[in-house]
């Protein structure tokens, strides 16, 4: 991605929750599930009862380039045995429960994820079938609910969607790429003498050619002139280009 | 979703960005990325040349309940003439530009266009082809690029995923959802007096039983069990429940 040369490795590494899929139906999907999960640095995967059994050859052509995920997965048979060694755990739910349960966005959910795993405790995320989704005899077992802020008018994410988006927000809450670079390629900014040449030789001719008419407008056209290029970040390379470009624009036309 | 009651609509409205699909190939992309932008509640969808032509079947078909957004969609055949009118454009790029420009993160790049639209400016968000990416020439027309903060080794983002992404950006940024609630369905939080009562049938239960014992350590025992209620969210129908298991444990086995 852009800006990757700016961002350190650190956050990739230590512990990271555990994303468990309940009972999922097709291969395709828990495929897809571990593509979104090692998008984001993510590679524990628990499978309950998978319908199509396990190893899914579907799974493993889908999940092509993040094979570690399905590599390292744990296959068992009920949500006991899949939560045993939890510390804490998230369900992810697409329908108002009727359960007393902490519900949170995904973003304070894995600030909490991230506080938990920092203290040694270790955490999961469930979520359900395709269809259905999560029934309510495992989702009792949670410690509290994930709701994704979807249109109340539409709220359609699929599996492999839901696991993007909770493994994005553990991903971003630990991410230290700053919010906005100016990427610069090959170029450096401009000094400020080099901006001087340039403004004295536009100036030098735009008065040839008369631009600073009437004489009592001259010093505010000046001044507009000015703050239009200092307020652009110039590079040396664009200082280049502008100077052949105030050179051309002075040539007669053949 | 779970917690849907507790939100309100507002943030739903108002202008919102377009999504510019450049030279999308599969219709199912265009209707992914159609379905992926309803559920964070963006219908402005713009289509450059896409190669199968338009309308395209499969594109409807995939985006089944989210047909507003094709049904609204402009298709043009030009770059330029799909960012005419905007003030405003992002381009989405998986891979460093040799380019002098802004690179945020979808965080930044959301915020930056909820205050530019909330000013009466029009955002664009460029999305290219699904496998080439945006060309240089069209991601030259863009005042800053975003940029996904995936996992350096598997960045394989697909484009109704990277939509999704920065929709729901889009989405958390003006949603007022609050980041935890205490989902109470059809209970209350239990009353002191209801707690204390709770306490005083354990207590004179387990002072039966013998339970406080050395004498010595009584006081910090009470305290204890006290406490181990007392950080509990409990409601009236837990105080009931609760009532009836320590009723039930003093029964004789049958």
């Amino acid at each position: 991605m852009s800006g990757t040369n700016h961002r350190k490795d650190q956050g990739w590494q230590g512990p990271t929750p555990a994303f468990i899929l309940v009972n999922p139906q097709m291969g395709e999907n828990i495929g897809g599930a571990a593509r979104a999960m090692w998008n984001f640095g993510l590679d524990r995967m628990r499978l309950i009862a998978p319908r199509d059994g396990w190893p899914n050859p579907a799974a493993v052509a889908m999940a092509s380039g993040a094979g570690r995920v399905l590599d390292g997965v744990q296959v068992v048979e009920t949500t006991g045995a899949a939560l045993k060694d939890l510390n804490y755990v998230f369900a992810t739910t697409a329908r108002n429960r009727d359960l007393t349960k902490p519900v949170m966005t995904p973003e304070r959910a894995m600030a909490h994820a991230r506080e938990l795993t920092a203290n040694g405790q270790k955490v999961g995320v469930m979520f359900g079938p395709e269809r259905a989704g999560l029934q309510n005899a495992d989702v009792v077992q949670a410690d509290a609910l994930i709701s994704i802020p979807v249109n109340p008018a539409f709220a359609s994410l699929n599996l492999a969607q839901s696991v993007l988006l909770v493994a994005y927000e553990w991903r971003r809450l630990g991410d230290d790429t700053p919010p906005e670079v100016l990427a610069l390629g090959k170029a450096r900014f401009a000094s400020n003498i080099e901006r001087q040449k340039l403004n004295d030789r536009l100036e030098a001719r735009l008065e040839d050619a008369g631009f600073f008419w009437p004489e009592e407008k001259r010093e505010s056209m000046v001044e507009n002139l000015r703050n239009l290029f200092a307020r652009m970040p110039l590079t040396d390379a664009d200082i280049r280009l502008l100077h052949g470009v105030v050179k051309a624009l002075g040539r007669k036309r053949p």
